[in-house]
């Protein structure tokens, strides 16, 4: 079930058998000369929705939290970022609306490396808040970033032996070619495969990756690779949250 | 242009005869028992889009900022709300964000009503700063409501001279219905056009509004009429953004 | 009553017949030449207290909050803004703490257009409260502007029909006047009526307005205006406290 | 001058031979049965008008700040408190507002004791801004309570050698009395001297201190003392913020 | 009991029989050219620990809260300071974990005096909270300075008559050297006795204080002065948290 | 050298030759029946002492930063934990004071895993700063967990084959035996080792983990195992400032 494209007493009967949803939640955030603005969190919205195309009553999908943290991004026009106690705060609100109608398991499914800390981060603020009252937290978080789905890495491995790299990966392009083959992008790109390094402010970002990926060959990305991981990933998806839904609290 | 589904190099590009920039805002929040949780920013987008259809050239489209500030709905299930506090912040900081990549004319097309007053005050907050530093603001923000374009509301009063309402309007539906036909509901709504009064808390909207319609017949909406709207509400947004572009500041 | 001019005894009593209590609420900011810098604050304030001359046992006036969000006057030496954040969370302890004590109604008179945004920003931020802990609101927020009191808007444009404007209007000036005579001011205006324009940060607005008025003509205030205005304004209070009262909540 | 009943030109021109204003801040708060709610901020403003009535161009005098740090009253109806956070933002945000019009000196007059910590604290928040960015504050800050300017506590001290106490005292009743002759209020007072003791929480609060008072007997109170204190009051205001003024910074 | 040095079942143990802890928290900042950074957090450290030694099983002492309020140190290289705003925000969250484990008093020993303010304000946030909410705070809050522990105050004048001072003051220099001689420092100090005058920003500061000291000459310090010192402390802090463990609350 | 045991020239003295300074970061928190509640505090900084006695003038120590993010262990007694905001702003200012003084690397030594993404969120927060100002950020923050210096991991994989775990380690209980050996405590442990499963809020943990290890059997930490630990950690954290000094930036 989309959340988004169902009206209330949809919801409503939804919460009747499952406390489970599942946010996709991702960056819009600049991915090199041939990467989609909007990789990171169109990369969830596919898998997310691939999965519901395969089981539309095993997963709820809530609309996708789309802009993360990715200030060190902010040197390539396009990116949009939250400070990080922004999305934080944000994501707290999200919560809140969730649990409030009953939903016990919440589910994010993240597609940007730069929000995990933050991520993590809000979710100890939202449990410190029962810690702190002597309270049992009602719900569970749980955070998932679609390569750990089961099998992805090493699908993706064996796709992109050399040159996946960490920013602009040839297989985070590959879904979002799969999705929207008509927004292919193609470029020259020198050195083939991107150097590395660590990650600061944003100027200091864009003097060590002048085109913005990090350590990746994106020109090896196709349509059909990212057929095979949106599917490897929409199938992991099913049974995490399945194995999710499960899961017995102490 | 699609900012999302762009690289960035196409965004340094369009900067560089283009600082204006449209934001598709609105919530995502019970809409009855036949409107789409989305309603609200699937509508801006819906337009945005629309408009981007007739004059790829002429309009940047940034991803849209999909959830707002709907705490009166939360009593339903399926909405999500921001507190005005984190709102305000997020909207501070996409600005922030577009800001530094040279937008000077930023433009935020609404879809709900409850947003209003936390995007205004949110505007305020984001010039206080240069009001306080006595420095003149490099960008002018710019809200509209999509209801509020050029003929928009003349068409709606036609297509609906009774039953229009202020939530879960038919008209918001209809546009919703022409972008999503295979999203349609049908549910009986008793009364047929729903009560009106004053919004304050979830439980107590609850209480006034049973099924979250406010003064509405949305059973009037059709995939005709939302198709009528989307057109002219996409005509006066490349008009207004023209005129916004063209604003000579004193 | 006058809260401020009670000792708590007096509160404790009327609580045992009222719940309801009004908060004049207003902005120092400048008011072009001839305008109070106080004239925000002031209307609200003087048009309480004539209710409650007219009806001392019928309204209970708490202090004047008299800093509101003017954050576009900043240009104008004299002024004093509040954050619109700051100004929120002031409004959140008032209420806070009016609530604490008893009182269910809780009624904002407002003196300046710039607030609207921010007080029902900070309405909803409140009530967001209560919608996400699924419990009801034990009190009701009410924001009204004085100019929008029964009939008053109707005699303002009837003494003013041209050059009314809608910042350092003749309509408040002359409140002022009737209230403060020894503080009437005079100056030459030049353009007699001021130009209008959107409102920005503070240095776009001292450039479009450059003696701070917005469309008005303020030298048609006089005192005796002011005094019409002021017993038209003290009956429509004193009128619709009572309806808000009285109002019956489903 | 006073600024509230002025307009800006007549602020700017003041700022031409002069750099400080005065700031009024109390507290509205319970003040025992024959106290007003709005004594503490009533006092530095009755002195500050008392002042500006003795010397118009000597002195500047901003409106009253008349909420301050009061949650330990909240047990007494009529009280209204911001959050020392609250109220510090709000002090950090007048004196933006001041220093941007080029105030230099900022001098708060205070008439509660509960505010000491919160003022002195968003001083220090203020002045840590320029630490941080290593860069000289163009502005000074002052807080000063009005019974400790010169010869003011010696005055109250043999007006009421004993039952002087430390709140709902004789001296601050009496400086209202003298202002407010028609709202004096009468109450049988037991026992005459109210206990001492520890300041905490707001109902620790009331179960020791049963009618607000804190080791004062308020009866003691009169017109003609409190004239006395104005007087006295006055006259050491203006030579203060005459010293301050004229203070040379190194 | 020194907490950190337990483990937690000694602390369930503790708390069997005492509801008291003691909290040492300064600052790090310059303390002149002979003073260590770490006074002020050291001096309540030390005094806690000398009277664990003398006492152990009367007293438990937590971790050191070792930075503070320092802003108007920032002009010398060393000193670490929070905001007061982010000072008071952690004080909020230590009282809030203690609090939790069932602690109703907690003494905090502090050893600086730029620390004052913001502890109070923080204080009163906290029982904000209560206030309210209209319930009773299930815990007392107390802030004592270690020189003003009995007799302390006057030790300090009789070891030191002339040349004390406010900052970097001999006898809590003098307690350092005697907890740590090895970090003994020695310097040419001109004027030997320093200037005073009141306490801004930064630069400010140092201007007025060239090498960091306020009205002292720390030279005057010794071992054998500070070990009397820190006998005097530990055995008033032992009395005065056995007084404030036996305070009954009306 | 030791920063809280040096007086202010001394630090002017050493930012001659250096920019760099080390910061021990870690928690007060339960470490099982036998480990310290400081363990994760007492880490980093013993490593850091010992690197300071290997080479005293090739490290920097500033002060511990002894209150991290420990929300998840507040169900047992003697936990102070820090909300990751309060946390984030906390990092915030320490980095704000430390570069203001021209600390360029910023190396904050970490002895608690549950701190690395609140850590990791404070350093982007800071950097957005810069970021969003389209500046380059004059200094550079990193963050090393103790256990992951070279060399560390596989030493303790070596002295503790099994049983290692994940908290209230016997490694990290060993290196606070070599540091405090009068602290040393004795249990039994059922099961000797203990159980593993995810961390949520405090009372979800205490149910998974009753006595508060995670995987581990402590028991098997003895001073000897620490001194190594200690050893080959202090070399580590000297070799990698040394690197983190000389890193180049383009």
């Amino acid at each position: 079930m989309l959340l988004a494209y169902s009206a209330w007493p949809e919801i409503e009967a939804w919460l009747k058998h499952s406390k489970t949803v599942v946010v996709p939640i991702g960056s819009n955030e600049q991915h090199g000369p041939t990467g989609l603005l909007g990789t990171d969190w169109m990369c969830p919205e596919i898998i997310a929705q691939a999965a519901h195309d395969k089981a539309p009553d095993a997963i709820l999908v809530a609309p996708t939290f789309n802009i993360g943290m990715a200030q060190h991004h902010l040197g390539f026009p396009g990116t949009i970022s939250l400070r990080p106690s922004t999305f934080q705060a944000a994501i707290g609100d999200w919560v809140s609306s969730l649990s409030r109608h009953g939903f016990e398991r919440i589910y994010f499914l993240n597609g940007h490396g730069g929000n995990i800390a933050s991520i993590e981060a809000a979710f100890s603020e939202i449990y410190a808040e029962w810690s702190f009252a002597e309270e049992r937290c009602p719900f569970m978080l749980k955070l998932v970033n679609w390569w750990n789905l089961a099998g992805v890495e090493k699908l993706a491995n064996a796709q992109f032996p050399t040159g996946h790299g960490s920013h602009a990966t040839p297989s985070e392009i590959a879904v979002t070619q799969a999705a929207y083959p008509h927004a292919i992008k193609t470029a020259n790109l020198a050195p083939r495969i991107a150097p590395t390094g660590p990650i600061r402010d944003a100027l200091d970002y864009r003097a060590r990756f002048p085109d913005g990926r990090i350590g990746s060959d994106p020109l090896q990305a196709s349509p059909e690779k990212g057929r095979e991981l949106i599917d490897l990933s929409a199938e992991g998806l099913l049974k995490d949250i399945q194995a999710f839904a499960a899961e017995v609290q102490p």
